[in-house]
């Protein structure tokens, strides 16, 4: 049943191997003789035949993609990103979702199961054992938004955690709050870990700093609004919070504007990604910057990388961010007082 | 260098049809056979090799879930679901990104490339022409929020766009609006054209309603908000305004903020789709609600009857939407007096 190459070739009228150029990436062939090709392919329904392919040559170009928070709104980015990127090396993405998924090895079955040829982790807060559980399965890994190592077990790509948590103390030590706190995401996440420690570290620096903390059941819009409204209820709240992203960010101003209060007047909001809505007029937030797309690019090359040389000893490759200004913290004082 | 089914077998210590049980989706297997299995297979690296049985059964259990708009904050919820029902369905989602795609034949040849057992066409933008190619290319096809048609040529599942465009005038009615207008996505966009049509029809059906209508370049943050501006700025604007869709609500609503206008009482809106986003507090759009679970549910059910029975003649199949109240509209007058 199945439509060989020959009869491809012989209703296009070319040559065997012009028909199997044209579906070869990167082969030489004319405009014209793949149209030819093309024409006569769809016509007998023929497929080139990627899985026979993938039995010689034990590539499929799957690859996985792998996340288990779809429901924030980074991640829109994210996969938008990861495809096209994927799809311009020739390879596609399978997308697998992890939300609710807690045990490693179910998650190593599944990609196993599909011989994806590499796993892309897209997450800051799948536990690590979950990238190492796709390593030691034999597969090639790399761990966007992962947590950096000095000696890292396999390719982590994103960001330096603890810095961004220094940058935030630095911003409200540098605009006059003595009253600050982090509202975390989930404490077992290590984006969460991070970004406190380097919180914590620089606001002892600055002794007029008086620190508070607590965390949100997820990196969400309702997790971050419910936290807000727990401290707000409590009373004598801080005078600015660090989110742990954006999203949570966006659920604590909802908060904050439900109890009547102003942003930035009475209380100040930094957030943590500069997602697309971060810069909607109607948010408007204050935020630091991480580079999604230099990491998905960077990820991206890596995991190519990897598939043609698997043994690659493994990287970890941080890019730096920057406060976005927008309009949910107070600004510095003039520093020189001419000038104003 | 391919571990074989026998080698795990006999690390397992268990027959080899109890290897190839544990790796059969629906397969008895006990517990504890299946946990000695999984260990073996890990240690050795062993693949069930899905591809080579693909070669045998013709299926790779790969679904194509084609979009083309990931900007749109509704795909957090369309991919979440998506993911979860194929995988559990033991079908895997294969994310097929044609944003900058205008020929379907390009987009025929990557999934004909990746032998898909079908396609997902999740998009209300997409040409039909994109679904019908995938299908006269061979492939199992399912539109999900594609246009409805009484004899459909690829199966359809979505809404009745025309009756969501009087739902919206009949509300605009009810609410005592007079001059409304309708602020559609691109116009080239099927949903766009029923939505502003049954928009039209009602409309003319009330008298009192003053109809005018434009149209944003793209279903995005940024095209309901320019789209907004430019309606602002020419003056006269309409008291209320049908969204195309949520994001372009949002977008529009920015543009109304930003002018120093307040929403419901300067100016009306209400969107479509009820994304998550649309019920944040600091959003809070009165919005037409798509049943976007019941569709995916209903979408894969479709395409699993597909694999079953490729020639399973083509359904349209509708859901129900509804308005759901929230702050972007004014309230309708009290019916009756004495009720206030």
């Amino acid at each position: 049943m199945a439509v060989t190459l020959k009869e491809v070739a012989e209703l296009a009228g070319v040559s065997r191997s012009a028909v199997s150029r044209t579906f070869t990436d990167g082969a030489s062939v004319s405009d014209k003789t793949r149209r030819k090709v093309e024409k006569a392919a769809t016509k007998l329904g023929y497929s080139p035949n990627i899985l026979a392919r993938g039995l010689t040559t034990r590539r499929t170009k799957l690859v996985g993609l792998v996340s288990n928070n779809f429901h924030n709104p980074i991640f829109l980015e994210v996969f938008d990103q990861f495809t096209r990127k994927l799809q311009e090396r020739g390879l596609r993405p399978l997308l697998v979702n992890l939300s609710d998924e807690i045990d490693p090895e179910n998650s190593v079955r599944l990609l196993r199961q599909y011989s994806v040829d590499g796993v892309v982790v897209a997450s800051s807060t799948l536990p690590p054992g979950f990238s190492k559980a796709f390593k030691d399965a034999g597969m090639p890994v790399v761990n966007s938004f992962g947590r950096y190592s000095a000696a890292p077990e396999f390719h982590v790509v994103g960001i330096d955690n603890v810095e961004c948590g220094r940058m935030a103390a630095r911003e409200f030590s540098n605009r006059g709050y003595r009253r600050v706190a982090f509202l975390g995401g989930p404490d077992t996440a290590t984006s969460t870990q991070d970004r406190f420690k380097g919180f914590a570290e620089e606001a002892a620096r600055h002794p007029q700093l008086e620190v508070g903390f607590s965390y949100a059941e997820a990196y969400s819009f309702e997790a971050g609004r419910a936290e807000m409204q727990r401290l707000l209820q409590r009373g004598n709240p801080a005078e600015a919070y660090f989110c742990g992203d954006d999203v949570l960010s966006i659920g604590a101003l909802s908060a904050i504007a439900e109890a009547g209060l102003k942003v930035p007047g009475d209380i100040g909001v930094i957030g943590l990604n500069d997602m697309e809505m971060a810069g909607w007029q109607n948010i408007n937030l204050t935020t630091i910057h991480q580079p999604v797309q230099q990491i998905i690019n960077s990820s991206v090359e890596l995991i190519v990388s990897m598939l043609e040389d698997p043994a690659r000893y493994p990287e970890a490759r941080l890019f730096p961010c920057r406060v976005v200004e927008r309009g949910t913290l107070k600004p510095a004082p003039q520093s020189d007082p001419r000038s104003g």
